[in-house]
């Protein structure tokens, strides 16, 4: 019987203490295509900040990857066999396929069919797929920023908050991107086409905003929460929004304290959404497809930071939460 | 040359103590209308909430009233001369007039025209005026809420949360007021219609909100802001509508502590939103006339506390800021 190699959940973090001791790597068993199901070999693992929420037993918008289960994972993965109605042989899925080298799917599991071939499948798991349909999706509905504001993204350089930063400049703004490491400062600065950059862990957050948006903030595209946001909702302009995609400098639960921003909206009469990509699901397809023409145009840069094989991939996952990662973290699994 | 009685404000609040002591009674002299003006006699002074701010030296959407200058107030007056063009003799007029006996106004200050010949002139200070049209603007355009959607209100026996309870009653909605006396949630039972209220002097709020809203919170019209508004924050349903209107149980600046929201919105998808009244005045005619229609038909009731001459201002003014007021608070100023 032909084998599966694969990643299992072993352990819950402590405190939001992620370790690679939460993981386990398992010799599995290939699993067989059923009628209507298409075997998948995944090629491309894709790495997400939000997994540090899966693993978590609290209360979120996806449930806790049960403990002994395959670790949740979006991948890009070849049709290698196909009892599926309409997957065929050869297509690159983009798709909920987990942690492991084999996967079959009834096609609920799938997001889209990489159909851009003169861009590369793992485009699929960032650009084209959740992270920059996020980007898109959530900065043109709820941030909908207009020519000549000013947009302020947090994890500036992140596979989400660089697209982010991108189309904020394709529509006019002025934008400013906030980010953890002098290299990534650069990256904002130079690839990615942000007019300001600031680095949190060693610059003055709110001297720096004060700076860079002389006139405050009309659109804050959040990521963090916690004190770099605390900044940013200090210079809100009237009208301002503010979209709430991403807490990862904060605990999930209890929520930690903080200043309370209630009065800072009201002045403002700023509004403040969170966003979850799964609720727009049906304009993936065609956000993806004015998101590949702007790749094409060179409008949009990405950056990939990519691992090597199956046990690379929990080290590379800590360093992803560690914001150690160099554009969007990716593994390669082996043809 | 004849009189005009006016209270100035004499100092600001320390810490947020609002005490007589910061206004002071003068004697002035009644203006003169110069021609594009009318001489108004005011009838009615209407007390706010939002006054403690208006008296404050902090960042705030209005600018604070100067020390030594007639303290900001909005007031049903009689036009008794007028040199204006549009403006009559007789008519009643809601507008900022001041706490003072006589006004002058070129229209700018005039928010309406009392045109309700059947419903009393002081109705043009809260259901036909600015809370009326605060309430229903707000909870119509921001809240949004659906007929089956549970509704809850802080201040809920307040100017501005009486009509909101009562609107989202007359739209289909379970609503739930929180109050700070048992008089209040009689008034909020009895005669304001809600299914429930909760009383956050003395019962455990979030016990009681998970009784009174067992599926969780879709609106939540907030004047508050503070430990009550968290137990909100809690229960948000997916999608929820949090309506900023009102921040009156946190100091205005430095903002103080409290459990940051950012996951919770995230994890509704819900969105927060500030609500200023003065963005959205030239809508003011069009929601009063349905709110006009909804009194006479005893769909919305009111309920207001008088107090008796100017000299009756401040202290009245001081029983609204304790939340010991009954009702719209109101002065009366004889003819």
């Amino acid at each position: 019987m032909a084998g599966n190699r694969r990643i299992v959940l072993a352990g819950r973090p402590e405190g939001g203490r992620v370790t690679a001791e939460l993981f386990r790597l398992e010799e599995g068993t290939r699993p067989e295509p059923k009628q209507g199901e298409a075997l998948v070999r995944n090629r491309v693992l894709s790495l997400e900040p939000a997994m540090r929420g899966w693993i978590s037993d609290v209360p979120n918008y996806s449930p806790p990857v049960p403990i002994g289960d395959l670790m949740r994972s979006f991948a890009v993965g070849e049709v290698m066999e196909s009892r599926h109605p309409t997957l065929k042989e050869g297509q690159m899925l983009y798709g909920r396929f987990g942690w492991q080298e084999w996967a079959t799917t009834d096609g609920s599991t799938v997001h889209r069919v990489h159909g851009e071939a003169d861009l590369p499948p793992s485009y699929s798991t960032h650009l084209l797929g959740l992270t920059g349909f996020t980007a898109y999706q959530a900065l043109l509905t709820i941030g909908q920023p207009k020519a000549g504001e000013t947009v302020v993204v947090s994890t500036a350089a992140g596979a989400v908050g660089s697209v982010v930063g991108q189309i904020a400049r394709l529509k006019g703004c002025h934008t400013v991107g906030i980010t953890g490491s002098e290299a990534k400062v650069r990256d904002c600065l130079e690839t990615l086409g942000y007019d300001a950059a600031i680095n949190y862990k060693t610059e003055d957050v709110a001297a720096a905003l004060r700076a860079a948006c002389p006139e405050g903030v009309d659109v804050y595209f959040d990521n963090t929460a916690g004190p770099v946001s605390d900044a940013v909702m200090e210079r809100l302009r009237t009208f301002a929004r503010i979209v709430v995609c991403g807490t990862m400098a904060i605990a999930s639960a209890p929520p930690p304290q903080g200043p309370r921003y209630n009065r800072a909206l009201l002045v403002a009469r700023a509004r403040m959404e969170g966003f979850m990509v799964f609720d727009h699901i049906g304009k993936l397809e065609a956000a993806a497809k004015e998101l590949a023409q702007w790749a094409r145009e060179g409008r949009i840069k990405v950056k990939e930071d990519w691992a090597e094989g199956l046990e690379a991939t929990v080290p590379h996952f800590l360093r992803l939460l560690a914001g150690d990662n160099a554009g969007k973290a990716l593994v390669r699994l082996p043809e």
